[in-house]
C-alpha cells in the first residue's frame, strides 16, 4: 500500500499547490487506481482525431466528458456526451462539447475531453464519503438515481468500513432487494461493492484531506463494479479535533469523580431555596460518607460542616468540586481547583454557550485542559451516585441502589429520569447531568460505567454526540459487555432546530446517527418513555440463547397485537415443530389453537397457563416467552401472577432461565399482578401488549449486537 | 355513458360466452376506448407483411406482441419486442414472435401480433383496479418499475373514487417527488393521471365481474397520460355481498339494542362463578331500571326475579336477550327469541367460527336473518352502556359515565379497556364486544353512536372488518361529527397469522386498511394504549381552530423532544411573526430563546408560565399550545397545574378555548399535577414528551378529515 500512498499523496500535493478544492476527472481515476477501485478503460484526447483514436482502441459505445478543473458540474455545462457509437460521432462530438464549455464558461481551462468505455447493464449504484463534524470520516452506499435523490435511501458507516459493515450497508438500505436482481435480473456482485466501499473507506481514512468522495454511478454486474464516475473534493484545513485523555486516564478520573473521598461544595448557602444550599442537604441528607467541604468567603458553619474560603485551604485531598457560583465567579475558582489538584468540576451553572457566552465556555474549557480537571457540565442538574450514597445535585435526592446508568444532556429530562425512577421504583446506580458538555461527554461516561460493576445498563439522553467517532468506538466495545440504550433528541428537523437553539448545538443528520448506533451496538430509544422502560426492563430479562419467541395466551386478541409488536421489534416468532405442538395441545382445550401464538383460549384454570409456561421452558428449542394474560374469575389476576413466578423459580432451580414479559388485559387487579411480575423478574405491563414486547426487543437488539446470539 | 357501457357489455359477454377470465389486449383497448381511457394507437396483424404497413402508418418505433387468449404473461413467451424502428424490422419480429409463442405453447390459439405506437418519455406510473373481500373495488396507483415491485409503493381508494380522491393518490405514495420532475425532467400532468384513475375507478364500479385492472404501465408526460398495456380479468361469479339492513332500521334496532326497556338472561343462574350468574348480578347491581327477566327451565327465582322457562313465557316485551348458555342449545332458544319478536341477541356462548364451527354460526345467522333479530356475537363478554346503567356482560361492571364510546372483538381487548377506563378514570358511554361479528358489527355500532348524544368520541378494536365497504361509507359520514379512533390488530403478517387462527378471519392486507382509513378520516391508533389515551384525551381538546401549533417549556431538553413528537404526529410548529416573538420575549429572561419552542428556561417563577401561555391562548394567530414543564422549586408541580388551569379558565370566560397538552418532567408529585391538569380538560402526562402530542396529533387528525380546518 506504500507506493499507493504515495501515488495518492503526489496528486493531494499537486491539488494543494494549485489551491484547488477539487480534483480532474484523471486524478480521480489515478486515486482510484492506487486505491484498487475499479474504473472504466479511459484516456484523455487533446483533439478531434486523438478522441476518435483512443475510442476507437478501447471499442464503442463510448462516454465522452469535457476535463476542465474550471467546470465541476460537467452534465449542467454541456460537457458530457453518452453513447457514442462511431469515430465520425466521436469527432463531431468533440467541437460540440468544446463549444458548449466555453459557453457555459468563456474563461474556462480546458484540458481535453476524456473519452470512457461506456458501462451499460446491471444495477446503478452510488459509493460515497464525507466529513462529518461529529462522526469524522464516513462512507455512503445507496442505489443510483431516484432511490437516492427521492427517497433519500442511503445508509452509512464509519470508516474505515470491515468487510462485515460493508455488506451490511448492501442490506443496509430500503431497496436492498434490487442488488438480488429483480425481473430476472442478474444479482449484483455483493463481494465487488464491498471491496469499492472498504477501498474508499480505507482511502478517506488515510487521507482526511478528502472532505467528500463519490462514486456515482458504480455500475454493478454480475462479475464485477466499476466506479463510471469519481468527484473528490478535498479540504486541506480541517477543524482539529476535540481533546480526548487516553482510556487509562478516563477511567482513574472517572473513578475518583463518580466516587469522590471527597467533595467540595463552591458555593455552599445556609439559605433554604439557594442552589449551595440544597447541594448540601443533598450530600448530607442523601448519607455520603466522605468528607464535605463548604466553600464560602464568610460563613464560618453551613449545616453543621466547617467552612472554607478557597479550596485551597482544605487541609486534605479533594476530588470533585460542585459548583454552585455564577458563571462569572467560575474560572477564578476553577483556578484554584486546579491549583488543590482537584480532578473533577461539577458546573451547575449556567449563563454559557446555551445563551450564546461561547468565550466563557471556552475560558473554563482551557483552565480544564491546563490543570487537567476534567468538567461535568456546565448548565446541569449535577450527578448521583446511589452506590456511594452521592446526591451531588440541587434536585432532590434518590437512593434506590439499582443497576442502571442514566445520564441526559437536558436538566429537564433529568428530572423525568428521577420522576420515573421513584415511581417505577426503578433502582439506579448513577444518573448524570452533562449539559453543555464543554468537557465530559458520553464517552467518558460510557468508559467508567463499562468497569463499574455496579453498572449493568447504560441509558443516555442527547441533543448531540460532541465527538460521535470517540462515542461510536467506546460504545462498539462496550456494548458487547453491557447494553447501551440511546435517546437521540432533534431527530427531525424540527426538533434539531430546537435543539440548536437551546444547547448551541447543530443536531447532525439523523440517518447517520442512526447508522452508527447500528453499527456500535446501541438501543436506540424511539421515546422519553421507552428510554425509561429499557433501562428498567432491559437488566431484569436474562439473555435469550437463541432467537426462538413463543407466545403463551388467554386472549387470542392479544395474541394478535402480541404478534404485531414482535414483527415491529424484530422478534422472531418461532415455527413450531409437530412434537412440540402435539405438547402444548395436550394442555390446552381442543378448539384452543396451538401454532404460535399458543392460544390455550380464555376460561382456563392456572394450571393450563402453568402447564403451557412450564412446557415452554422446559423445551430448549423455546429461547423467550411472552405471555398474554385475560382476566377471569378462574384465573384472578395476582393467582396468575404467583403461579408464574413459581414457575420462573421451579424453573431457575433447574438451571433454566430465559426471558419472559407479559402483557395484562384485565380489570384494575391486573395492576398489582403486573408489579408482582415485574418485581420478580417477568417484565409485565397492564392494558399494553406493545411496551412488554418493545422491552424484550431492546434485550434482543443487544444480545445479537454483542455477539451472544 | 349508456353508448360505453353498451359497448363493455358487449365484450364481456363475449368473454363470458368463450369460457374467458381474461381480456385480450384489443378488447382491453375497447374497454379504455368506451370509458375514456387514452390508449395508443394500434392495430392487429395477421400476417408479416400487414404488421408492417400498420407499423408505416403510425410511424416509428413501435412495439409488437402476441395476440393469444392463451398467453397471458406475453414478455415471458418471448411475445414482446419494443422499439422497432423499421418495416424491415417489424417483418422479421413478426416470425420470431410466432415461434416464440409456439415454443412457449404449443397449442396456443394465436389471433395476430398487435402493432403499438412506442411510448417513450414522461414517467411511468401503474393505475389498477382490485377486488378486495371486504372492501370490494379498490383502484390502485403507484410509480412504474421498482418502487412497486420492490418497495411496494402503492396506494388504495375505495372506487369509485372522487377527483379529489385521485389527486390524493398521486401524493399517496413514497416516491411522490417523482410526478414533480426530477433531475429537470417535466412533471406528470395530475389531471390526465387522476382521470385514469377515476375512469378506471368507475368502469370497475359498472361492472362488478372486473376482478382486476392493470394499466402498467401508463406513460405520464406533461401534456398526457397514455396506458401502454392493459390487462383485465374477470369473475362472473363473485361472492354474495354481507345482508345489511338499511340505516333507519339499524339506528331503530341499536336503540332497543343499546337501550333497552326489557332484558331477558337465557340461562341466568343463582350459582356463584357462572356466567349466568354474573350477567344477572352486573345487570341488577349496575343500577339497571328497565325489567330483567331471568330464564331457565327448572329455577323458580334469581337473585330475587321470577324465573321464566323460556322467552316466550314473558308477558311483556322484550328487547334483548342475553346468552349465557351452550353454543349446543343457542339455536333453538334463538328461535324462541325471534317468535317473540326480540330485536338483540348478546351471544355469549363461543364454540362457533372461532373454533372451526362455521355451520353453527351459519345457522344461528339464518335464524337471525329469518327473525329479524341482530345478533351480537357470539364469543363475546357482552357489553355496557352506562347512561343507561347496563352492564350486559359476566365481567366486572363499570358505571363511570362518559363520553367515548368503545368496543372491541376480542374480549381480552375488552377487559384492558374497562381496566385502563377504570384506572385512568375515564367515563364511557358504552364498551361492547362484538366477537365474531356474525352480525352486528363496527358499521353498525356507528350508526348508532352517530346519533347517540351521550357519545362523543367512538375507539374500536378489530381484527378484520366483515364489511369494510359498508364501514367505510359509514366512518366517512360519522367521523365528520365525531372522532373515530380504530386499532386495527393483525397489522403484520404474523399478527394477520394469529387473527386468523384466532377468529378464522383472514385480515386484510394493511396497506389497504391504512388507505381506506385515511380515506374515510379514521384516525388510526398504533398500539392498544394509544387506542385508549386517544379515545380518554382527544374528548377532553377542544377543537383547534387553525394548524399553528406553539411549544412553550420550561425545559429545553424537553422542547426538543415535544419538537420531535410534533413532527412524528404531522403537527405544524408556527413559524412565530416578530411582533409575537417580541411579545414573548417580553416575558422570558433575555438568555431564554424565543421562536418556537418558546424556551422560558428552567429557573423561572410561575408567572413566566402564566404570561407566556395567556399570550399564546390570546393571540388568535396560535391555535394550539403544548407546555413542557420542569420541576423547580421555583415552581413546584402543582402550583404550575393550578396556575395553568386558572388562566384556562379565565380565558375560557373570555370565549377562548384552544387545546392545550402538556409534558411534566419532574420528581413524583409531577403525577398528581398531571392528574390534576387532565382534570381540568388538558391533556397531560408525566415522564413522557410523546402521548400528550400524540393526543394532539389525533384532534388535529380528526379535525382536517372532519374539514373543520
Amino acid at each position: 500500500m506504500s507506493n499507493s500512498k504515495d501515488a495518492v499523496r503526489k496528486i493531494l500535493d499537486s491539488v494543494k499547490a494549485d489551491k484547488r478544492t477539487s480534483l480532474t476527472a484523471p486524478e480521480g481515476k489515478l486515486v482510484c487506481d492506487a486505491y484498487g477501485i475499479p474504473v472504466p478503460k479511459e484516456g484523455v484526447a487533446k483533439s478531434a482525431t486523438e478522441a476518435a483514436g483512443i475510442a476507437t482502441d478501447m471499442g464503442f459505445p463510448v462516454v465522452m466528458k469535457i476535463v476542465s478543473p474550471d467546470i465541476l458540474h460537467k452534465t449542467e455545462a454541456g460537457g458530457v456526451m453518452v453513447g457514442v457509437k462511431t469515430a465520425a460521432e466521436v469527432e463531431t462530438n468533440y467541437a460540440t462539447i468544446l463549444a458548449n464549455a466555453k459557453k457555459y464558461k468563456s474563461d474556462a481551462k480546458i484540458e481535453g475531453v476524456q473519452i470512457q468505455q461506456m458501462l451499460t447493464g446491471g444495477q446503478e449504484v452510488i459509493v460515497g464519503a464525507v466529513t462529518d463534524g461529529s462522526f469524522g470520516k464516513l462512507v455512503a452506499f445507496g442505489l443510483g438515481g431516484v432511490l437516492v435523490e427521492v427517497l433519500k435511501d442511503i445508509t452509512f458507516r464509519l470508516a474505515p468500513a470491515t468487510k462485515q459493515d460493508a455488506l451490511s450497508m448492501l442490506d443496509g438500505i430500503q431497496a436492498h432487494e434490487m442488488l438480488k436482481g429483480v425481473r430476472g435480473s442478474d444479482p449484483a456482485n455483493r463481494e465487488a461493492i464491498a471491496d469499492i466501499i472498504i477501498n474508499v473507506s480505507k482511502l478517506v481514512t488515510d487521507f482526511p484531506e478528502i472532505a467528500e468522495m463519490d462514486l456515482n454511478p458504480v455500475f454493478a454486474t454480475k462479475d464485477a463494479a466499476v466506479a463510471a464516475d469519481v468527484r473528490i473534493v478535498v479540504d486541506f484545513a480541517p477543524k482539529p479535533p476535540r481533546p480526548r485523555p487516553n482510556h487509562d486516564d478516563i477511567v482513574r478520573q472517572m473513578n475518583r469523580i463518580m466516587k469522590p473521598k471527597a467533595v467540595a461544595v463552591i458555593g455552599a448557602s445556609s439559605e433554604n431555596g439557594k442552589i449551595g444550599n440544597s447541594v448540601m442537604k443533598n450530600l448530607i441528607n442523601g448519607g455520603y460518607k466522605g468528607e464535605i467541604y463548604p466553600i464560602h468567603p464568610k460563613a464560618e458553619e453551613i449545616l453543621g460542616k466547617k467552612v472554607y474560603k478557597s479550596v485551597k485551604d482544605i487541609p486534605g485531598e479533594v476530588d470533585i468540586a460542585v459548583f454552585a457560583i455564577p458563571a462569572s465567579l467560575v474560572a477564578g475558582a476553577l483556578i484554584e481547583c486546579g491549583e488543590k489538584k482537584v480532578v473533577g468540576a461539577i458546573l451547575i451553572p449556567s449563563g454559557y454557550a446555551e445563551t450564546g457566552n461561547v468565550k466563557g465556555q471556552e475560558e473554563i474549557q482551557a483552565i480544564g485542559q491546563k490543570y487537567g480537571i476534567r468538567l461535568m457540565g456546565p448548565n446541569i442538574y449535577g450527578f448521583y451516585y446511589t452506590h456511594a450514597n452521592l446526591c451531588a445535585t440541587f434536585c432532590t435526592a434518590y437512593d434506590v441502589k439499582g443497576q442502571a446508568a442514566l445520564s441526559s444532556q437536558s436538566g429537564g429530562i433529568g428530572m423525568a429520569i428521577i420522576g420515573f425512577s421513584r415511581s417505577a421504583k426503578m433502582g439506579v446506580s448513577a444518573i448524570v447531568g452533562l449539559g453543555n458538555k464543554s468537557d465530559i461527554d458520553e464517552d467518558d461516561l460510557l468508559t467508567f460505567f463499562e468497569q463499574d460493576d455496579n453498572t449493568q445498563i447504560i441509558a443516555q439522553h442527547c441533543e448531540d454526540l460532541k465527538d460521535g467517532r470517540a462515542f461510536a468506538e467506546v460504545a462498539k466495545r462496550v456494548s458487547k459487555k453491557k447494553p447501551i440504550v440511546v435517546l437521540k433528541a432533534g431527530r427531525t428537523s424540527a426538533g434539531a432546530k430546537a435543539a440548536s437553539s437551546h444547547t448551541g448545538a447543530l443536531a447532525g443528520n439523523d440517518k447517520i446517527y442512526e447508522d452508527v448506533f447500528n453499527q456500535s451496538g446501541v438501543i436506540r430509544a424511539r421515546s422519553l418513555r421507552d428510554m425509561l422502560e429499557f433501562a428498567r426492563g432491559v437488566p431484569v430479562l436474562p439473555t435469550p440463547k437463541g432467537e426462538n419467541v413463543v407466545i403463551i395466551t388467554g386472549a387470542g386478541g392479544s395474541g394478535v397485537l402480541l404478534s404485531d409488536a414482535c414483527i415491529d421489534n424484530k422478534l422472531s416468532l418461532m415455527t413450531i415443530p409437530p412434537d412440540l405442538d402435539a405438547a402444548f395441545r395436550k394442555f390446552i382445550p381442543p378448539f384452543g389453537a396451538a401454532g404460535n401464538p399458543v392460544d390455550i383460549t380464555g376460561g382456563e384454570p392456572p394450571i393450563t397457563y402453568v402447564n403451557t409456561v412450564k412446557l415452554g421452558l422446559e423445551d430448549p428449542r423455546i429461547h423467550a416467552l411472552i405471555l398474554g394474560y385475560w382476566h377471569t374469575i378462574v384465573t384472578p389476576p395476582m393467582v396468575f401472577a404467583r403461579n408464574m413466578v413459581e414457575v420462573k423459580k421451579e424453573m431457575k432451580a433447574k438451571g433454566i432461565e430465559k426471558p419472559m414479559v407479559a402483557s395484562l388485559a384485565g380489570d384494575i387487579e391486573v395492576e398489582e399482578a403486573a408489579d408482582y411480575l415485574y418485581q420478580n423478574g417477568i417484565v409485565a405491563y397492564a392494558y399494553s401488549t406493545e411496551i412488554p414486547v418493545a422491552v424484550l426487543g431492546a434485550k434482543y437488539k443487544w444480545a445479537r449486537g454483542a455477539g451472544l446470539l
